[in-house]
């Protein structure tokens, strides 16, 4: 134990827009001795998310904000190399909270939990982890796609949007996604399988929804926010419902219009619905087991883009918002020994 | 038939704002022979609510707007007085959409309906009527208020907002009203119960709802959008829900704020539906039977403010959006005869 040295990526300022180089450093750091009840996980694969990004502001969300001088947080996989707690032994498999650090100290609470038999703890971070169930739980509870409907996702090459237009896909819906640049609308059709997918780049958003919606649009998994939830509300058709994921069309700014086309909702009858992924705990074994059998049968792929070192983890975090990843956005940070 | 006039409040220039002296005309025209299947509805009542404005507009909203020379579109109570048709019967009451006029040719449609033993036509335009229909459904399906829970209903000296806060009163919720001015929310706290009335003209919206709400706002009946809507989704507690059910603040413009908080939406799991109560049209007998109920019990009042003539019918239209009005909004076009 005092032989070992962390690599940790602490925040040093609050940033505006995207994290700079000055906003951050990467850092030795000691290892404390394990106290009773401590483990000592190795950190493999870090998950980047756009909630990585809110943490980083002067507001509190859901979880406070990251102070400054401590690593920045962000969910991740490892590997438990020392323990002093009955609940993890050494060469378990857990899913927690490391923060951008190759070794963090955990004990026995709701962010750390093993998960048995991991054959691949990548998958962990995109269908087999909290992302997986974000899709399952928001297109399955508040979609709720029918056979024929017409299904929109935003971010539809991220690692929600993919899962969750595929999900629609399988139960029978047609789904039209909507992502940023020709290369990611050709995957999003090509290896998610989408009927179509929007670049939202294009001259015209509202004129494209309607080539592709032609029957208007039922379901609209939103991931972004901003003038694009407008434009779908705009298309709403009679009892949609909107199942809202994120806005990350704001992360970067705190800004952002309210949707003008509300009122879509009450010319509609149709819903708009938020939903936080961690009230659903007690459900994740069913939204595991879908997705797990879906993923037998081929139906659902899932793809990560993996930053390697934790010295581009800030990188992988940044092309969140710049549109640089297509699928999961993963920093590796030390080989799986599984 | 031939010795009968009609007088008629006509369409003459589409309104930008209230609607002016110069935009309609008090006409006479005659009354047409009544042709096989029609029938001869003299209008007692009109009712007026702020869609009937909607209309006057160059839109197709879920009624096609007015035509230039048509008399303004509205719903009321009448008595049949001539007939050719074998589903209306001389002396009977029925709820129609007459328009601003004294007499009004009907066939057997859908917005004509006999209403059998009517003691109250007023009470049509209030708590047995849409208005009625509307308050309830929209509370009931989407509000669900529970024991114990806060809910917020503004333009809560409207015709729907009074009703919907006292339906929530019943259901054994705190309710809180938002209304103009003083006198209004005197009338909303002492003639319809609600526990308390934030007057929207007051100087901080949101401190009023901090303090009235101290358990945030679980259940919010929304009659109104703009910066209400968006100072009370501010406020919202987990797993709250906001009925829409109108956006007076924007009829007169056409313009509205997205409500920027709808993020709440997320950062809270809340829902956001709209509705419309003609959807619910196999339901009117379970809506009438519950309210006929509350108000026989003495839980539930109802009060229209009747202005007296037809020529007073554009006034009584630009008083729901000058906050002239508490209760229902009724033009008396002629006296009922039961």
């Amino acid at each position: 134990m005092e032989n070992l040295t962390n690599r940790q990526v602490v925040l040093r300022r609050r940033p505006t827009g995207l994290v700079q180089p000055d906003d951050v450093e990467l850092v030795e750091a000691p290892v404390p001795e394990l106290a009773e009840g401590e483990a000592l996980v190795r950190t493999t694969y870090l998950g980047i998310d756009a909630a990585v990004r809110t943490w980083l502001d002067d507001a509190r969300g859901y979880l406070p904000p990251v102070a400054l001088g401590d690593p920045i947080r962000a969910g991740g996989v490892g590997e438990v190399v020392a323990t002093r707690c009955a609940t993890y032994a050494v060469g378990d498999v857990v899913t927690h909270l490391p923060g951008f650090q190759e070794l963090a100290v955990v004990r026995d609470d709701v962010f750390t939990t093993v998960i048995p038999g991991v054959d691949d703890q990548l998958a962990m971070l995109t269908v087999h982890g909290a992302t997986g169930a974000t899709a399952y739980f928001g297109m399955t509870d508040i979609g709720k796609p029918q056979p024929g409907e017409t299904v929109v996702v935003s971010a539809a090459g991220g690692a929600t949007g993919s899962l969750a237009g595929q999900i629609a896909k399988i139960a029978g819906a047609r789904v039209v996604g909507i992502a940023g640049g020709p290369e990611k609308c050709a995957v999003v059709v090509d290896e998610f399988g989408f009927d179509a997918c929007i670049d939202h780049r294009g001259p015209d958003l509202t004129a494209a929804l309607k080539e592709h919606c032609p029957q208007r649009v039922d379901v609209y998994f939103d991931n972004v926010g901003g003038p694009i939830l407008d434009a779908v509300l705009g298309r709403l058709a009679q009892g949609g419902r909107v199942a809202l994921c994120g806005v990350i069309s704001s992360y970067l700014t705190g800004e952002h219009p309210g949707p003008r086309n509300y009122t879509a909702l009450l010319a509609r009858s149709g819903l708009m619905q938020g939903f936080n992924t961690l009230d659903q705990w007690d459900r994740f074994p069913e939204a595991f087991a879908a997705l797990r059998g879906w993923e037998a049968d081929g139906r659902l792929v899932h793809r990560a883009h993996v930053h390697d070192g934790l010295e581009h983890a800030v990188d992988a975090l940044n092309g969140l918002f710049t549109g640089a990843n297509i699928g999961k956005t993963v920093v590796k940070v030390a080989d799986p020994s599984t």
